[in-house]
C-alpha cells in the first residue's frame, strides 16, 4: 500500500500492548450488574475468539454494602458465578475483577489464587485511599494474583498529591498503574503530560502504565491511542463502547488501531451486532451533550446520568444552565 | 480552580483561531441540499448569537451538472437564495460557500464581491485538480473575496505529491490551506505530521492552516484539537456533528475546548436541542461501525453510506467481510 511510507509508526505494531475488555464490569454500572449468564457468556466467547488479553467481569463488592437481593451477581463475582460462565477457563483469555477500596472484604472474599479462576485483581481507589489500596494490592499479590492499581478521578487530583501517590505505587507490589479519566474531562495534551508523568514515576520498576478513558467529550478512543503513543501498554475497551454514562473506548476502534495479528475483528463485530446493537435500544449509554458538559466542567457524570434518565433527557439548555449555576 | 495549575496551555485561549460552521454545506450532502429556509435561518441565527466566525451555506454548483429540479437551493447558493436568509448580513458572521473544481462555473456564477453577501470562497479539489483550483482561487481573490484551498482526501495523496501541491499553494492567492480528512481515516500522529508539514510549507507566507475532520473513527474532535495544538488556526465544526456519513466535529465540543470568551455555548445548545435532536430521528448521521471500517481501510465512506441506507444497516459482519474482500 502506498500509504505505508508515511505511516511507518502505524504500520508496525507493539506486541507489548495488552487489551482488557471491561464490558461487563463498566457496563454493569448501568444496570446494577444484572446481566444474565447468556449475555456474559456471549461476551466471554467473543473475547476468547478475538484474542483479547483480559476480560473483567465485575466487582468483588462486599455483600453487607451491596446485598445480593438488590445487586446483580457481577457486583460480587463469586467464584461459582464466574465458573458458571468460564468453567476452569481453559483459554488464553485472563480473568479480571475489580476491588474497590473500602467496599471490598478483600481479606476474605478474594480467595487464594489456587482456588480461583481469577488471574488479575484491579484495585480501584481515590487519592485519599492510597494506603488502603496498597494493602489490597499486597494482599492480592501475596495470594498469587497479578494486581493493578487504578487511581480514579485523576483529573481532580492535585499534581503534588499525584506525584506522592505515584512514588508510593512505584514501591508497591502492583504490576502497574492506570490513568483513569473517570469524568471524561481530559484533553489529549493532558493525557500526554499524565502518561509521561506515570511512565517517569515507574521508570526502572518494570511496572506497566494503563489507560481507562471515558467518552464524555468523544475522546475515549483518541485519548487511549495518545496514551499508547506516550508509553502506555495496558488499555481498556468495551463492546460498542458500553459503560456508565458516555461509555468507554469502543473495542472495534482500538483493535483497528493496534492491528496486532493476534487480535481478530470479526468476533467483536459479530458480538456487537447480535448483542449490543439490540441492547442499545433499551439501555442508554454513549455520547450525548449532558456528558460533554460534565466533562468540560470536570465533574462526575452523575448529574448527566440523572438528566438522561429523567423526563427531559435532551433538554441541553436547562442542563447547561443548571450546571453552570451549580459551579458557583 | 485548582486544576488551573496543570492546565496552563488549556486555560489560556488562542485569539487567532477562527471557527467555521459547515452545518448546511456538509449536512446538505445527506439530503441533496434540500434544507428549507426556516432550518437554514435557525442555524444562521444560532451562529450569529454564538459568535461563530464563518458559516458555510453550500456549494456554487454548476446548474447543468446539478439541475435545480433535482438539487436543493444550497447546491447553488444563488445570491437571492442567500439573501432570503441573511438579508445584507449586517452581523459579525461571515458568509462562506464552497466551489468544487470542475463542478463550478466560477467565472460567471461567482459574482464580484460588491454584488454579493459572500465573504469567503472555499475551493475544493483533488490532487490532480490543483492547477484548476489555483485559478479558481485567483478568480475569487481578484473579485474581492477571501479564498481558501481545500485539498480533499489527503489520506490518499502520496507524500511527494502533497509536497508539490503545498509548494504551489504557498505561491497562490489563497489565504490558507485546509487539511481535509475526507475518509476519516487519519490518526492523531498522522494529523500532527500533516499539520507540521502544512505549517512548514506555508512558513513566511502569512497563509493560515485549517482542518476539516470526519468522525468515522470518533476522531473528528480529537484530530481537530490536535491540529490546533500543532498550529492550525481555522477549524470546521457542525451543529450536533451533522455531516455526510459519520459527520464532522461537533460545535459544542470545539467551543468547550477553545473557550474564547467571544464564543457562546448556549445558542448552540438551543439550536441543537430544538432543531438537530428531532432531525436525528429521521436523518442518519454520526458514528456507526461501517464508517469505522471504511475509515480503518482508508476508503471513501460511500459503501458505508449505502449500507446504512439499505435493508441491513447494522449487519456489521457482512459489511466487514465485503470490505476486506474488495480490498483484494
Amino acid at each position: 500500500m502506498a500509504e505505508s511510507d508515511k505511516r511507518e509508526d502505524w504500520v508496525a505494531y507493539r506486541p507489548d500492548i495488552k487489551v482488557l475488555d471491561c464490558t461487563v464490569r463498566d457496563g454493569g454500572l448501568i444496570n446494577n450488574h444484572q446481566f444474565d449468564d447468556a449475555f456474559v457468556k456471549a461476551v466471554y466467547d467473543a473475547n476468547v475468539a478475538a484474542g483479547i488479553d483480559y476480560m473483567e467481569f465485575g466487582y468483588k463488592g462486599a455483600k453487607e454494602i451491596y446485598p445480593p437481593s438488590k445487586h446483580g451477581p457481577w457486583k460480587h463475582c463469586d467464584e461459582e458465578t464466574l465458573r458458571r460462565i468460564v468453567g476452569d477457563n481453559d483459554t488464553s483469555l485472563k480473568i479480571a475483577v475489580m476491588a474497590d477500596a473500602e467496599r471490598t472484604n478483600y481479606k476474605t472474599d478474594i480467595l487464594p489464587r489456587s482456588e480461583s479462576v481469577i488471574d488479575l485483581v484491579r484495585v480501584a481507589c481515590y487519592i485519599h485511599q492510597i494506603p488502603l489500596a496498597i494493602d489490597m494490592v499486597k494482599d492480592a499479590v501475596d495470594k498469587g494474583y497479578e494486581a493493578m492499581l487504578q487511581l480514579m478521578a485523576v483529573s481532580t487530583v492535585q499534581e503534588s498529591d499525584l506525584d506522592a501517590a505515584l512514588a508510593i505505587a512505584a514501591e508497591s507490589d502492583a504490576g502497574g498503574v492506570y490513568i483513569v479519566d473517570s469524568f471524561g474531562s481530559l484533553y489529549s495534551e493532558q493525557i500526554r503530560a499524565l502518561t509521561k508523568k506515570y511512565v517517569s514515576a515507574m521508570d526502572g520498576t518494570g511496572k506497566e502504565i494503563g489507560i481507562h478513558a471515558h467518552n464524555n467529550q468523544q475522546l475515549a478512543f483518541a485519548n487511549t491511542i495518545e496514551s499508547i503513543i506516550c508509553g502506555t501498554s495496558r488499555v481498556d475497551a468495551t463492546m460498542a463502547g458500553i459503560g456508565r454514562g458516555a461509555g468507554n473506548c469502543p473495542m472495534e476502534l482500538i483493535l483497528g488501531f493496534l492491528h496486532n495479528p493476534k487480535f481478530h475483528m470479526r468476533p467483536i463485530l459479530e458480538c456487537t451486532q447480535e448483542i449490543f446493537h439490540p441492547l442499545s435500544k433499551t439501555m442508554d449509554w454513549g455520547y450525548s451533550i449532558p456528558y460533554a458538559i460534565t466533562g468540560q466542567l470536570n465533574q462526575h457524570p452523575r448529574t448527566a446520568i440523572e438528566a438522561r434518565a429523567g423526563d427531559a433527557p435532551d433538554d441541553y439548555v436547562a442542563f447547561y444552565d443548571l450546571s453552570v449555576e451549580e459551579m458557583s
